[in-house]
């Protein structure tokens, strides 16, 4: 299996559905996560480095439990420097093109877990201009739309307005420029090209783009003075403007922002992630809860053609996107999650139970975080950056 | 004679000195005026069309008269939407390097004559981000400083507050970046690595650099509502910039920026434009009377020899920096110039008068300039855009 990265896939025309396919625009294949820690060349998260987590936030987050992030650059520094006394920020974000589903709110909960233990502050940048670079289509008016809509989600989690800065890009591209300038002046075409896989026919917005997503990184030392680095918890395929904006970072006289990557929640269909192009596949924080039963009851599973081979022969959540949900967030206690599992792997419990289990999981959930999401529209101002 | 535009040098490793290089970033060789109307594609400024512009100023503008605005796009359809009841705004700027010489002031003479007579609105930018970007010495405090400072020159020439906007791009970046955004999203890096030479070596803010140059052009129906066009009287240096432009503006929903080309002050050595990067050869307005008459004295003239040569065979204005002063700026009076012209040709006045009178003439010009440059340290913010 070949894994195809952002450069690879630009200069490959003859792109075979099998192979694996992660960049920032464009995740597809069955993800190798272990050969992708070794493409990108960044660290496994060790047990060591788990308990030196562990030691701040007490019982390990269930999303390092699981192993749902693996891998990450620099977290022993940043846990270094915390310990000395020096804090990190956080930084995450999200782009802006449709509603919001589960496999985005995933990695959110877990930096509001890192943020409520080690007590520090979250900026999140919304990338409205990036939407509207990359895609032929959408206008600005439909990005600057969703990034509202999308705040609103992420304000529903429980992030509190003193700690959580929201940055949207072109309402706030004031606080960006400079610093985007100062990064962008020390990356030269060339590198861009072999890190993004740009071609002569990419847009000049989508190559400068780059340099937005990595001024978040430092923003703290231009808003309070403080030089500490940030700490990005993301989704793998983001890495590559992790890498060129650790590359400048020092000369410009700021910390390397650190990262640790999660995998992808995957889509109700065969493989891949969670993605906003197949919506059929994915569960909107806005379904209503006929879509979520209707989308539920869709999905791909690991059971049989037939109940009675199924009760005979059981099922295989490994490969049951039913099943994921609950790993990565609708089972908490692991001993109930390894119960499940082995009642579908001898075939006690069907897929159907499991299904309308998960369904209404999902849409309890979806109830409150919708109630919470409609008292955000009272607060976003808050979470918007002062000037 | 090769004519080098930005592409052409950009692939050109053996650069000869004697061609004529003009590109936005360097100019130098002997421009030949009409092979530039040819290589860039622009039209002659026809007598025809000087009565048309005569017919709304009364007596042509000396820098039209002279042919130093000498060549434009679309200045005709500007007249024609004009003569119809459709304004137009005026767009010109300024790189903030360094102190601003006489050579700068020219055009802006200018742009004030046309503003003042066709009562229309004046955006003037000052590109401290692109000055920042091209140049691997200077930061953005500095050219922030120069942005200032320059300033204050355009003030003084007497531009007033109620027409004239100026925007300093890293400051008013908030007006200016959607709008760059959507120009530069039609842009393709191959076409912007043809009209301006980048290589794999150039950084990508410079790549993306000419979509906030395009800004200004369409921010007049941002502000207003109203869809005029543009006019950008400038140096043909800068003409790749609205050839890009221009491409893209009607996509956008925008009218074609037209533009009126002139030509470069020379410096006071033996060739090229004036320019800050060889201050012996310019006049900066913050120079001071000894400094002026130093340069003067050094200048290069058409002269001889000796006294008594040139007594006996005349000098030649043609190729003398200090009879272009004249022309271009110090004589107002055609028959008083003719007059000056047939006196150096005949060796009637000798380089030494002539040197004397224009130090005269331009410390004259630059004390009272530099006074009302101090007062405008007064109004300076009421040029600036109101949010």
């Amino acid at each position: 299996m070949v894994i195809k990265t952002a450069a690879l896939v630009a200069n490959d025309n003859n792109n075979n559905n099998n192979d694996m396919v992660v960049t920032p625009w464009e995740v597809k294949g069955k993800v190798d996560y272990d050969k992708l820690i070794k493409e990108f060349g960044t660290q496994p998260l060790t047990s060591e480095l788990l308990n030196r987590v562990g030691a701040h936030t007490g019982k390990l987050h269930l999303q390092l439990e699981r192993k749902i992030f693996f891998s990450h650059r620099d977290l022993d520094t940043v846990l270094d420097l915390y310990d000395k006394g020096t804090k990190f920020v956080l930084y995450t974000g999200r782009g802006p093109s449709g509603p919001v589903h589960i496999g985005h709110l995933v990695p959110w909960m877990f930096t509001l877990h890192l943020q409520q233990k080690f007590k520090t502050r979250l900026y999140f940048q919304i990338t409205d201009d990036e939407k509207y670079l990359v895609n032929d289509e959408r206008d600005l008016g439909e990005t600057s739309k969703w990034s509202y809509e999308n705040a609103l989600d992420l304000i529903a989690l429980g992030f509190k307005p003193e700690d959580t800065f929201i940055i949207y890009n072109t309402k706030d591209i004031d606080l960006l420029y400079d610093i985007s300038l100062k990064v962008a002046k020390r990356i030269t075409y060339s590198t861009a090209r072999s890190s993004f896989g740009f071609q002569d026919s990419t847009n000049i917005g989508w190559v400068y783009w780059p340099a937005l997503q990595a001024a978040p990184c430092f923003i703290h030392k231009k808003l309070t003075g403080e030089n500490v680095p940030a700490l990005i918890p993301a989704a793998i395929d983001q890495d590559p403007y992790w890498r060129v904006t650790r590359d400048v970072a020092q000369k410009l006289g700021y910390c390397k922002p650190a990262q640790i990557h999660c995998r992808f929640l995957p889509g109700l269909g065969t493989n891949g992630k969670m993605s906003a192009s197949m919506p059929e596949t994915s569960i909107f924080t806005i379904d209503q809860p006929d879509d979520v039963k209707k989308k539920i009851w869709g999905a791909f599973t690991g059971g049989k053609p037939t109940a009675a081979e199924q009760r005979k022969t059981g099922a295989n959540p490994a490969i049951c996107s039913i099943f994921q949900y609950y790993h990565y967030l609708f089972e908490e206690d692991l001993s109930k999650l390894k119960e499940r599992e082995h009642k579908c792997i001898t075939g006690e419990m069907l897929c159907g139970e499991c299904k309308k289990d998960i369904a209404e999981k999902l849409n309890k959930f979806l109830e409150a975080h919708r109630e919470r999401r409609e008292k955000a529209k009272d607060t976003i101002e808050q979470y918007h950056i002062k000037r």
